[in-house]
Protein backbone atom coordinates (compact mmCIF):
# COMPACT_ATOMS: atom_id res chain seq x y z
CA UNK A 1 0.00 0.00 0.00
CA UNK A 2 1.40 3.29 -1.07
CA UNK A 3 1.10 6.39 0.99
CA UNK A 4 -0.86 8.15 -1.98
CA UNK A 5 -4.88 7.22 -1.75
CA UNK A 6 -6.19 4.32 -3.43
CA UNK A 7 -8.08 5.58 -6.96
CA UNK A 8 -10.54 2.98 -9.36
CA UNK A 9 -10.61 3.74 -13.00
CA UNK A 10 -13.58 2.30 -14.80
CA UNK A 11 -13.46 2.01 -18.59
CA UNK A 12 -10.00 0.95 -19.85
CA UNK A 13 -10.52 2.54 -23.49
CA UNK A 14 -7.65 4.64 -25.37
CA UNK A 15 -8.44 7.73 -22.47
CA UNK A 16 -8.88 5.03 -19.80
CA UNK A 17 -6.03 3.47 -19.92
CA UNK A 18 -4.31 6.91 -20.21
CA UNK A 19 -5.86 8.03 -16.61
CA UNK A 20 -4.77 5.03 -15.17
CA UNK A 21 -1.03 4.97 -16.55
CA UNK A 22 -0.91 8.59 -15.53
CA UNK A 23 -2.57 8.10 -11.85
CA UNK A 24 0.00 5.47 -11.49
CA UNK A 25 2.69 7.43 -12.29
CA UNK A 26 1.81 9.29 -9.78
CA UNK A 27 2.52 7.16 -7.26
CA UNK A 28 -1.26 6.63 -6.80
CA UNK A 29 -2.55 2.91 -5.75
CA UNK A 30 -5.05 2.05 -8.51
CA UNK A 31 -7.81 -0.38 -9.72
CA UNK A 32 -8.87 -0.98 -13.08
CA UNK A 33 -12.33 -2.07 -14.40
CA UNK A 34 -13.80 -3.01 -17.79
CA UNK A 35 -16.81 -4.23 -19.02
CA UNK A 36 -15.18 -6.73 -21.60
CA UNK A 37 -11.86 -8.54 -21.08
CA UNK A 38 -10.24 -7.65 -24.09
CA UNK A 39 -8.00 -4.65 -22.58
CA UNK A 40 -5.00 -4.61 -21.25
CA UNK A 41 -4.37 -3.80 -18.04
CA UNK A 42 -2.02 -0.76 -17.76
CA UNK A 43 1.49 -1.92 -15.60
CA UNK A 44 1.11 -1.03 -11.68
CA UNK A 45 -2.19 -1.19 -11.74
CA UNK A 46 -4.62 -3.70 -9.97
CA UNK A 47 -7.27 -5.22 -12.34
CA UNK A 48 -11.18 -6.01 -10.49
CA UNK A 49 -13.94 -8.15 -11.76
CA UNK A 50 -16.59 -5.88 -10.74
CA UNK A 51 -17.29 -2.47 -10.22
CA UNK A 52 -18.07 -2.87 -6.57
CA UNK A 53 -14.50 -4.24 -5.85
CA UNK A 54 -13.33 -0.17 -7.74
CA UNK A 55 -16.09 1.16 -5.52
CA UNK A 56 -13.25 0.38 -2.14
CA UNK A 57 -10.89 3.45 -3.33
CA UNK A 58 -11.29 6.33 -2.26
CA UNK A 59 -12.15 8.05 -5.25
CA UNK A 60 -13.57 6.85 -8.76
CA UNK A 61 -12.66 7.55 -12.24
CA UNK A 62 -15.36 6.93 -14.51
CA UNK A 63 -14.07 7.19 -18.04
CA UNK A 64 -16.72 5.13 -20.43
CA UNK A 65 -17.98 5.23 -23.59
CA UNK A 66 -21.28 7.18 -22.58
CA UNK A 67 -23.87 7.45 -20.00
CA UNK A 68 -25.93 4.31 -21.15
CA UNK A 69 -22.52 2.30 -19.97
CA UNK A 70 -22.17 5.06 -16.98
CA UNK A 71 -25.72 4.47 -15.29
CA UNK A 72 -26.21 0.60 -14.20
CA UNK A 73 -22.54 0.53 -12.77
CA UNK A 74 -23.49 3.72 -10.27
CA UNK A 75 -23.65 2.11 -6.61
CA UNK A 76 -24.00 4.24 -3.60
CA UNK A 77 -20.58 2.32 -2.22
CA UNK A 78 -19.04 5.23 -3.97
CA UNK A 79 -17.48 8.01 -2.01
CA UNK A 80 -15.94 10.00 -4.32
CA UNK A 81 -16.89 9.96 -8.03
CA UNK A 82 -15.10 12.01 -10.95
CA UNK A 83 -16.83 11.68 -13.87
CA UNK A 84 -14.75 11.80 -16.87
CA UNK A 85 -17.33 10.16 -19.30
CA UNK A 86 -18.61 12.38 -22.51
CA UNK A 87 -22.17 13.14 -22.50
CA UNK A 88 -24.55 16.34 -22.84
CA UNK A 89 -25.12 18.90 -20.16
CA UNK A 90 -28.37 16.98 -19.26
CA UNK A 91 -26.79 13.83 -18.44
CA UNK A 92 -24.10 15.66 -16.29
CA UNK A 93 -27.18 17.15 -14.42
CA UNK A 94 -28.83 13.71 -13.87
CA UNK A 95 -25.80 12.15 -12.66
CA UNK A 96 -24.71 14.98 -10.35
CA UNK A 97 -28.75 14.83 -9.03
CA UNK A 98 -28.13 10.49 -8.14
CA UNK A 99 -24.97 11.87 -6.37
CA UNK A 100 -26.35 14.56 -4.30
CA UNK A 101 -29.31 11.88 -3.64
CA UNK A 102 -26.76 9.08 -2.61
CA UNK A 103 -24.52 11.01 -0.27
CA UNK A 104 -21.73 10.81 -3.25
CA UNK A 105 -19.16 13.51 -4.04
CA UNK A 106 -19.17 14.06 -7.03
CA UNK A 107 -17.23 15.57 -9.77
CA UNK A 108 -17.56 16.25 -13.51
CA UNK A 109 -14.91 16.62 -15.60
CA UNK A 110 -14.38 16.69 -19.75
CA UNK A 111 -10.73 16.50 -20.85
CA UNK A 112 -10.04 18.86 -23.50
CA UNK A 113 -6.99 16.79 -24.87
CA UNK A 114 -6.17 13.83 -26.70
CA UNK A 115 -4.91 10.67 -24.65
CA UNK A 116 -1.09 10.92 -25.99
CA UNK A 117 -1.87 14.66 -23.97
CA UNK A 118 -2.52 12.94 -20.83
CA UNK A 119 0.33 14.17 -17.97
CA UNK A 120 1.19 16.96 -19.35
CA UNK A 121 0.24 20.88 -18.35
CA UNK A 122 -1.27 21.23 -22.02
CA UNK A 123 -4.07 18.86 -21.23
CA UNK A 124 -6.87 20.70 -19.61
CA UNK A 125 -9.59 19.49 -17.49
CA UNK A 126 -12.42 21.88 -17.05
CA UNK A 127 -14.38 20.64 -13.93
CA UNK A 128 -17.73 21.76 -11.95
CA UNK A 129 -19.23 20.12 -9.03
CA UNK A 130 -16.70 19.70 -6.25
CA UNK A 131 -14.07 22.45 -5.79
CA UNK A 132 -11.78 20.08 -4.78
CA UNK A 133 -9.16 18.63 -7.73
CA UNK A 134 -9.12 15.06 -6.24
CA UNK A 135 -7.04 13.49 -8.81
CA UNK A 136 -7.52 15.86 -11.74
CA UNK A 137 -3.89 17.40 -11.44
CA UNK A 138 -2.53 13.58 -12.35
CA UNK A 139 -3.91 14.18 -15.24
CA UNK A 140 -2.92 18.04 -17.11
CA UNK A 141 -3.79 21.06 -15.81
CA UNK A 142 -7.55 21.33 -13.81
CA UNK A 143 -10.01 24.87 -14.30
CA UNK A 144 -13.23 25.01 -12.05
CA UNK A 145 -15.75 25.91 -13.96
CA UNK A 146 -18.34 26.58 -11.42
CA UNK A 147 -20.16 24.34 -8.82
CA UNK A 148 -23.22 23.98 -11.19
CA UNK A 149 -23.59 20.98 -12.48
CA UNK A 150 -23.58 20.81 -16.67
CA UNK A 151 -21.35 23.65 -16.79
CA UNK A 152 -17.88 21.31 -17.91
CA UNK A 153 -19.82 19.23 -20.19
CA UNK A 154 -21.42 22.70 -21.82
CA UNK A 155 -17.78 24.27 -22.46
CA UNK A 156 -17.08 21.08 -23.38
CA UNK A 157 -19.73 20.92 -26.36
CA UNK A 158 -19.12 24.19 -27.08
CA UNK A 159 -15.24 24.19 -27.21
CA UNK A 160 -15.65 20.81 -29.56
CA UNK A 161 -17.75 22.99 -31.49
CA UNK A 162 -15.00 25.37 -32.03
CA UNK A 163 -13.02 22.87 -32.89
CA UNK A 164 -15.60 21.07 -35.62
CA UNK A 165 -16.23 24.27 -37.03
CA UNK A 166 -12.26 24.44 -37.61
CA UNK A 167 -11.63 20.93 -38.69
CA UNK A 168 -14.75 21.47 -41.27
CA UNK A 169 -13.77 24.89 -42.41
CA UNK A 170 -10.14 23.58 -43.44
CA UNK A 171 -11.23 20.81 -45.05
CA UNK A 172 -13.33 22.23 -47.30
CA UNK A 173 -10.58 24.63 -47.92
CA UNK A 174 -8.06 21.90 -48.61
CA UNK A 175 -10.58 20.51 -50.93
CA UNK A 176 -11.32 23.96 -52.71
CA UNK A 177 -7.44 24.54 -52.93
CA UNK A 178 -6.83 20.80 -54.14
CA UNK A 179 -9.23 21.55 -56.64
CA UNK A 180 -7.16 24.68 -58.23
CA UNK A 181 -3.93 22.18 -58.22
CA UNK A 182 -2.43 23.29 -54.96
CA UNK A 183 -1.18 20.97 -52.37
CA UNK A 184 -2.58 20.43 -48.49
CA UNK A 185 1.83 20.51 -47.88
CA UNK A 186 1.17 24.31 -49.29
CA UNK A 187 -1.75 25.51 -48.50
CA UNK A 188 -2.14 24.08 -44.77
CA UNK A 189 1.27 26.52 -43.46
CA UNK A 190 -0.79 29.66 -44.72
CA UNK A 191 -4.03 28.12 -42.85
CA UNK A 192 -1.67 28.30 -39.35
CA UNK A 193 -0.62 31.75 -39.97
CA UNK A 194 -4.63 32.99 -40.88
CA UNK A 195 -5.82 31.18 -37.91
CA UNK A 196 -3.99 33.11 -35.05
CA UNK A 197 -4.88 36.06 -37.17
CA UNK A 198 -8.56 35.35 -36.90
CA UNK A 199 -8.51 34.27 -33.28
CA UNK A 200 -6.66 37.59 -32.39
CA UNK A 201 -10.03 39.01 -33.41
CA UNK A 202 -11.93 37.28 -31.16
CA UNK A 203 -11.72 39.11 -27.77
CA UNK A 204 -13.32 41.89 -29.63
CA UNK A 205 -15.93 40.09 -31.16
CA UNK A 206 -16.72 38.85 -27.64
CA UNK A 207 -17.01 42.65 -26.47
CA UNK A 208 -19.18 43.25 -28.70
CA UNK A 209 -21.60 40.34 -28.07
CA UNK A 210 -21.68 41.36 -24.42
CA UNK A 211 -22.35 44.65 -25.02
CA UNK A 212 -24.84 44.02 -28.00
CA UNK A 213 -23.15 47.03 -29.93
CA UNK A 214 -22.51 46.03 -33.38
CA UNK A 215 -20.85 48.96 -35.16
CA UNK A 216 -18.11 48.59 -37.29
CA UNK A 217 -15.67 50.22 -39.78
CA UNK A 218 -14.07 47.16 -40.72
CA UNK A 219 -15.95 44.42 -41.85
CA UNK A 220 -19.74 44.41 -42.41
CA UNK A 221 -22.02 41.35 -43.07
CA UNK A 222 -23.44 42.73 -46.08
CA UNK A 223 -19.54 41.88 -47.62
CA UNK A 224 -19.47 38.48 -45.72
CA UNK A 225 -23.06 37.71 -47.30
CA UNK A 226 -21.28 38.66 -50.13
CA UNK A 227 -18.00 36.51 -50.25
CA UNK A 228 -19.90 33.48 -48.50
CA UNK A 229 -22.13 33.71 -51.93
CA UNK A 230 -18.72 33.38 -53.76
CA UNK A 231 -17.41 30.57 -51.69
CA UNK A 232 -20.31 28.76 -52.18
CA UNK A 233 -20.34 29.40 -55.77
CA UNK A 234 -16.22 28.68 -56.09
CA UNK A 235 -17.31 24.95 -54.39
CA UNK A 236 -19.67 24.23 -56.42
CA UNK A 237 -18.13 25.04 -59.82
CA UNK A 238 -15.50 22.63 -58.45
CA UNK A 239 -17.86 19.59 -58.02
CA UNK A 240 -17.47 20.31 -54.25
CA UNK A 241 -19.94 19.51 -51.55
CA UNK A 242 -21.56 22.73 -50.57
CA UNK A 243 -23.50 21.32 -47.35
CA UNK A 244 -20.81 23.83 -44.90
CA UNK A 245 -20.58 26.80 -46.98
CA UNK A 246 -24.16 26.71 -47.73
CA UNK A 247 -25.22 26.69 -43.70
CA UNK A 248 -22.51 29.37 -43.21
CA UNK A 249 -24.24 31.51 -46.22
CA UNK A 250 -27.50 31.28 -44.86
CA UNK A 251 -26.74 32.37 -41.11
CA UNK A 252 -24.93 35.31 -42.63
CA UNK A 253 -28.02 35.96 -44.91
CA UNK A 254 -30.52 35.70 -41.96
CA UNK A 255 -28.76 38.28 -40.14
CA UNK A 256 -28.39 40.56 -43.24
CA UNK A 257 -32.27 40.23 -43.70
CA UNK A 258 -33.04 40.79 -40.13
CA UNK A 259 -31.25 43.87 -40.19
CA UNK A 260 -27.75 43.81 -39.75
CA UNK A 261 -26.06 44.23 -43.04
CA UNK A 262 -23.75 47.06 -42.03
CA UNK A 263 -23.32 45.73 -38.35
CA UNK A 264 -20.69 43.81 -37.44
CA UNK A 265 -20.22 39.97 -37.69
CA UNK A 266 -20.79 40.00 -34.85
CA UNK A 267 -24.30 40.87 -34.80
CA UNK A 268 -25.10 37.14 -36.79
CA UNK A 269 -25.16 35.83 -33.03
CA UNK A 270 -28.90 37.70 -32.91
CA UNK A 271 -30.14 35.05 -35.28
CA UNK A 272 -28.34 32.03 -33.38
CA UNK A 273 -29.88 33.60 -29.91
CA UNK A 274 -33.06 33.62 -31.97
CA UNK B 1 7.14 64.79 -59.55
CA UNK B 2 9.11 62.41 -57.60
CA UNK B 3 11.40 59.72 -58.59
CA UNK B 4 8.79 57.21 -57.81
CA UNK B 5 6.53 55.94 -60.03
CA UNK B 6 3.33 57.28 -60.53
CA UNK B 7 0.08 54.83 -59.35
CA UNK B 8 -3.19 54.89 -59.70
CA UNK B 9 -5.78 54.15 -57.03
CA UNK B 10 -9.25 53.18 -58.65
CA UNK B 11 -12.24 53.22 -55.75
CA UNK B 12 -11.87 54.96 -52.27
CA UNK B 13 -13.72 52.34 -50.34
CA UNK B 14 -11.97 52.00 -46.88
CA UNK B 15 -9.38 49.72 -48.36
CA UNK B 16 -8.41 51.84 -51.30
CA UNK B 17 -8.24 54.93 -49.60
CA UNK B 18 -6.02 52.50 -47.03
CA UNK B 19 -4.03 51.65 -49.90
CA UNK B 20 -3.76 55.02 -51.83
CA UNK B 21 -2.50 56.37 -48.13
CA UNK B 22 0.46 53.99 -48.11
CA UNK B 23 1.06 54.60 -51.32
CA UNK B 24 1.95 58.59 -50.47
CA UNK B 25 3.77 57.39 -47.57
CA UNK B 26 5.93 55.30 -49.67
CA UNK B 27 6.48 58.32 -52.01
CA UNK B 28 4.82 57.12 -54.59
CA UNK B 29 2.89 59.63 -57.05
CA UNK B 30 -0.41 58.97 -56.38
CA UNK B 31 -3.81 59.73 -58.25
CA UNK B 32 -6.98 58.31 -57.25
CA UNK B 33 -9.96 57.91 -58.93
CA UNK B 34 -13.50 57.73 -57.43
CA UNK B 35 -17.08 57.03 -58.92
CA UNK B 36 -18.76 59.35 -56.86
CA UNK B 37 -18.08 62.69 -55.11
CA UNK B 38 -18.50 61.46 -51.61
CA UNK B 39 -15.39 60.04 -50.67
CA UNK B 40 -12.86 61.82 -49.13
CA UNK B 41 -9.22 62.35 -51.22
CA UNK B 42 -6.42 61.19 -49.59
CA UNK B 43 -4.31 63.73 -48.20
CA UNK B 44 -0.83 63.80 -50.88
CA UNK B 45 -2.81 62.11 -53.91
CA UNK B 46 -4.06 64.19 -56.52
CA UNK B 47 -8.16 63.26 -57.64
CA UNK B 48 -8.85 62.61 -61.41
CA UNK B 49 -12.15 63.12 -63.08
CA UNK B 50 -12.27 60.46 -65.28
CA UNK B 51 -10.56 56.99 -65.44
CA UNK B 52 -8.29 58.07 -68.71
CA UNK B 53 -6.84 60.20 -66.91
CA UNK B 54 -5.83 58.09 -64.03
CA UNK B 55 -4.47 55.34 -66.75
CA UNK B 56 -1.87 57.92 -67.33
CA UNK B 57 0.38 56.61 -64.37
CA UNK B 58 2.41 53.74 -64.85
CA UNK B 59 0.30 51.49 -62.35
CA UNK B 60 -3.31 51.13 -62.28
CA UNK B 61 -4.57 49.71 -59.15
CA UNK B 62 -7.85 48.67 -59.00
CA UNK B 63 -9.88 48.53 -55.45
CA UNK B 64 -13.43 48.62 -56.89
CA UNK B 65 -16.69 46.76 -55.07
CA UNK B 66 -17.28 44.23 -57.79
CA UNK B 67 -16.05 42.97 -60.91
CA UNK B 68 -19.64 44.70 -62.12
CA UNK B 69 -17.83 48.09 -61.32
CA UNK B 70 -14.92 46.91 -62.43
CA UNK B 71 -15.58 45.61 -66.51
CA UNK B 72 -17.02 48.91 -67.75
CA UNK B 73 -13.69 51.13 -66.55
CA UNK B 74 -10.98 48.78 -68.11
CA UNK B 75 -9.15 50.77 -71.43
CA UNK B 76 -6.47 49.53 -73.24
CA UNK B 77 -4.60 52.54 -72.38
CA UNK B 78 -3.80 50.81 -69.14
CA UNK B 79 -0.03 49.39 -68.60
CA UNK B 80 0.03 47.52 -66.29
CA UNK B 81 -2.81 46.74 -64.25
CA UNK B 82 -2.92 45.77 -60.02
CA UNK B 83 -6.03 44.26 -59.80
CA UNK B 84 -7.10 44.07 -55.79
CA UNK B 85 -11.11 43.80 -56.18
CA UNK B 86 -12.64 41.08 -54.54
CA UNK B 87 -14.19 37.89 -56.76
CA UNK B 88 -14.40 34.37 -58.01
CA UNK B 89 -11.78 32.71 -59.21
CA UNK B 90 -13.57 32.70 -62.45
CA UNK B 91 -13.83 36.55 -62.37
CA UNK B 92 -10.30 37.21 -62.14
CA UNK B 93 -9.37 34.33 -64.96
CA UNK B 94 -11.95 36.73 -67.24
CA UNK B 95 -10.04 39.75 -66.41
CA UNK B 96 -6.54 38.23 -66.97
CA UNK B 97 -7.73 36.83 -70.26
CA UNK B 98 -8.73 40.64 -71.49
CA UNK B 99 -5.61 42.15 -70.26
CA UNK B 100 -3.46 39.66 -72.36
CA UNK B 101 -5.62 40.38 -75.14
CA UNK B 102 -5.06 43.78 -74.51
CA UNK B 103 -1.29 43.45 -74.03
CA UNK B 104 -1.75 44.95 -70.38
CA UNK B 105 0.55 43.73 -68.00
CA UNK B 106 -1.69 41.89 -65.15
CA UNK B 107 -1.27 41.25 -61.06
CA UNK B 108 -4.23 39.80 -59.48
CA UNK B 109 -3.74 40.38 -55.98
CA UNK B 110 -5.93 39.34 -52.64
CA UNK B 111 -5.51 41.03 -49.06
CA UNK B 112 -5.51 39.10 -46.05
CA UNK B 113 -5.83 42.19 -44.07
CA UNK B 114 -8.47 44.78 -42.50
CA UNK B 115 -8.28 48.13 -43.91
CA UNK B 116 -6.66 49.39 -40.14
CA UNK B 117 -3.52 46.67 -41.18
CA UNK B 118 -2.29 48.28 -44.83
CA UNK B 119 1.23 49.04 -44.51
CA UNK B 120 1.73 46.79 -41.87
CA UNK B 121 3.69 42.99 -42.58
CA UNK B 122 1.20 41.36 -41.04
CA UNK B 123 -0.97 42.43 -43.99
CA UNK B 124 -0.11 39.45 -46.18
CA UNK B 125 -1.03 39.91 -50.28
CA UNK B 126 -1.45 36.69 -52.10
CA UNK B 127 -0.91 37.85 -56.06
CA UNK B 128 -0.60 35.62 -59.24
CA UNK B 129 -0.43 36.72 -62.91
CA UNK B 130 3.18 38.83 -63.45
CA UNK B 131 5.58 37.98 -60.91
CA UNK B 132 6.70 41.65 -60.34
CA UNK B 133 5.75 43.17 -57.15
CA UNK B 134 5.43 46.17 -58.57
CA UNK B 135 3.95 48.17 -55.82
CA UNK B 136 2.32 45.46 -53.65
CA UNK B 137 5.08 45.87 -51.17
CA UNK B 138 3.60 49.27 -50.07
CA UNK B 139 0.90 47.34 -48.75
CA UNK B 140 2.40 44.69 -46.80
CA UNK B 141 4.01 41.31 -47.15
CA UNK B 142 3.77 40.13 -50.73
CA UNK B 143 3.52 36.39 -51.42
CA UNK B 144 3.67 35.43 -55.28
CA UNK B 145 0.94 31.98 -55.10
CA UNK B 146 1.81 31.11 -59.05
CA UNK B 147 1.30 33.05 -62.75
CA UNK B 148 -2.28 31.07 -63.01
CA UNK B 149 -4.85 33.67 -62.89
CA UNK B 150 -7.84 32.86 -60.38
CA UNK B 151 -5.17 31.19 -58.06
CA UNK B 152 -5.25 34.07 -55.33
CA UNK B 153 -8.75 34.63 -55.53
CA UNK B 154 -9.20 30.77 -54.96
CA UNK B 155 -6.65 31.30 -51.85
CA UNK B 156 -9.03 33.98 -50.88
CA UNK B 157 -11.89 32.24 -50.72
CA UNK B 158 -10.41 29.38 -49.24
CA UNK B 159 -8.77 31.45 -45.62
CA UNK B 160 -11.98 33.26 -45.73
CA UNK B 161 -13.75 30.37 -45.61
CA UNK B 162 -11.46 28.97 -42.72
CA UNK B 163 -12.29 32.38 -40.90
CA UNK B 164 -15.81 32.40 -41.81
CA UNK B 165 -16.11 28.96 -39.92
CA UNK B 166 -14.53 30.38 -36.83
CA UNK B 167 -16.49 32.93 -36.27
CA UNK B 168 -19.49 30.89 -36.97
CA UNK B 169 -18.13 28.65 -34.70
CA UNK B 170 -17.20 30.67 -32.22
CA UNK B 171 -20.43 32.56 -32.19
CA UNK B 172 -22.45 29.45 -31.94
CA UNK B 173 -20.30 28.65 -28.81
CA UNK B 174 -20.60 31.36 -27.34
CA UNK B 175 -24.42 31.89 -27.47
CA UNK B 176 -24.05 28.02 -25.75
CA UNK B 177 -22.28 29.52 -23.11
CA UNK B 178 -24.12 32.31 -22.53
CA UNK B 179 -27.32 30.18 -22.39
CA UNK B 180 -25.66 28.44 -19.46
CA UNK B 181 -24.59 31.90 -17.62
CA UNK B 182 -21.39 32.56 -18.94
CA UNK B 183 -19.96 35.46 -20.24
CA UNK B 184 -17.94 35.72 -23.71
CA UNK B 185 -15.31 37.79 -21.41
CA UNK B 186 -15.11 34.35 -19.13
CA UNK B 187 -15.40 32.17 -21.95
CA UNK B 188 -13.54 33.86 -24.89
CA UNK B 189 -9.78 33.40 -23.51
CA UNK B 190 -10.37 29.83 -23.55
CA UNK B 191 -11.48 29.56 -27.29
CA UNK B 192 -8.02 31.27 -27.93
CA UNK B 193 -5.81 28.81 -25.98
CA UNK B 194 -7.72 26.19 -27.83
CA UNK B 195 -7.95 27.68 -31.14
CA UNK B 196 -3.95 27.35 -31.31
CA UNK B 197 -3.77 23.50 -30.00
CA UNK B 198 -6.56 22.94 -32.79
CA UNK B 199 -4.45 24.97 -35.13
CA UNK B 200 -1.15 22.71 -34.24
CA UNK B 201 -3.47 19.86 -35.65
CA UNK B 202 -3.72 20.63 -39.02
CA UNK B 203 -0.46 20.05 -40.37
CA UNK B 204 -0.70 16.84 -39.45
CA UNK B 205 -4.54 16.42 -41.52
CA UNK B 206 -2.72 17.83 -44.20
CA UNK B 207 -0.48 14.99 -44.47
CA UNK B 208 -3.16 12.67 -44.27
CA UNK B 209 -5.15 14.58 -46.97
CA UNK B 210 -2.14 14.34 -49.07
CA UNK B 211 -2.19 10.24 -48.85
CA UNK B 212 -5.23 9.33 -48.75
CA UNK B 213 -4.19 7.69 -45.23
CA UNK B 214 -6.56 8.03 -42.41
CA UNK B 215 -5.45 5.62 -40.04
CA UNK B 216 -5.63 7.00 -36.26
CA UNK B 217 -5.29 5.82 -32.76
CA UNK B 218 -6.47 9.75 -31.69
CA UNK B 219 -9.95 10.38 -32.63
CA UNK B 220 -11.81 8.68 -35.49
CA UNK B 221 -15.04 9.90 -36.87
CA UNK B 222 -17.42 7.58 -35.30
CA UNK B 223 -16.67 9.50 -31.79
CA UNK B 224 -16.98 13.23 -33.37
CA UNK B 225 -20.62 12.41 -35.00
CA UNK B 226 -21.74 11.56 -31.50
CA UNK B 227 -20.36 14.76 -30.14
CA UNK B 228 -21.71 16.58 -32.98
CA UNK B 229 -25.19 14.54 -32.14
CA UNK B 230 -24.69 16.09 -28.65
CA UNK B 231 -24.25 19.36 -29.84
CA UNK B 232 -26.96 19.72 -32.03
CA UNK B 233 -29.29 18.50 -29.16
CA UNK B 234 -27.24 20.47 -26.37
CA UNK B 235 -27.76 23.71 -29.16
CA UNK B 236 -31.68 22.65 -29.82
CA UNK B 237 -32.33 22.52 -25.79
CA UNK B 238 -31.19 25.93 -25.33
CA UNK B 239 -33.01 27.37 -28.14
CA UNK B 240 -30.70 28.63 -30.24
CA UNK B 241 -30.38 27.77 -33.91
CA UNK B 242 -28.76 24.76 -35.31
CA UNK B 243 -27.73 25.16 -39.03
CA UNK B 244 -24.13 25.03 -38.13
CA UNK B 245 -23.74 22.39 -35.92
CA UNK B 246 -26.41 20.07 -37.96
CA UNK B 247 -24.54 21.34 -41.09
CA UNK B 248 -21.20 19.69 -39.68
CA UNK B 249 -22.77 16.97 -38.07
CA UNK B 250 -24.72 16.12 -41.36
CA UNK B 251 -21.00 16.27 -42.75
CA UNK B 252 -19.62 13.94 -40.45
CA UNK B 253 -22.36 11.28 -40.60
CA UNK B 254 -22.00 11.10 -44.27
CA UNK B 255 -18.08 10.20 -43.87
CA UNK B 256 -19.44 7.42 -41.35
CA UNK B 257 -21.91 6.11 -43.59
CA UNK B 258 -19.52 5.97 -46.27
CA UNK B 259 -17.25 3.91 -44.35
CA UNK B 260 -15.13 5.61 -42.63
CA UNK B 261 -16.40 5.79 -38.98
CA UNK B 262 -13.35 3.80 -38.11
CA UNK B 263 -10.73 6.42 -39.77
CA UNK B 264 -9.51 10.01 -39.05
CA UNK B 265 -11.24 13.16 -39.22
CA UNK B 266 -9.21 14.25 -42.39
CA UNK B 267 -11.33 11.78 -44.18
CA UNK B 268 -14.60 13.79 -44.10
CA UNK B 269 -12.63 15.59 -47.39
CA UNK B 270 -13.64 12.09 -48.86
CA UNK B 271 -17.43 13.27 -48.88
CA UNK B 272 -16.66 17.40 -49.52
CA UNK B 273 -14.64 16.16 -53.03
CA UNK B 274 -17.51 13.88 -53.65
Amino acid sequence: MGTKKSVSVLGLGRMGSALANALVGEGYEVLVWNRSADKATPVGAKRVGTPEEAFAAEVVVACLTNYDVLRPLLGNEIRTLVNLTSGTPQEARETARWAREHGVEYVDGVIMAVPQQIGTPGARVLFDGSENHHVLGAFGEPVYVGAEAGLAATYDLALLGVMWSVFGGYLQATALMEAAGVSPERFTPLVGDWLAEVGAMLPEMGQEVRRNDYETDVSAVDINVAGLRMLTEASREQGLDTALPQALHGLFLRAQQAGHGQHSVASVIEVIRK
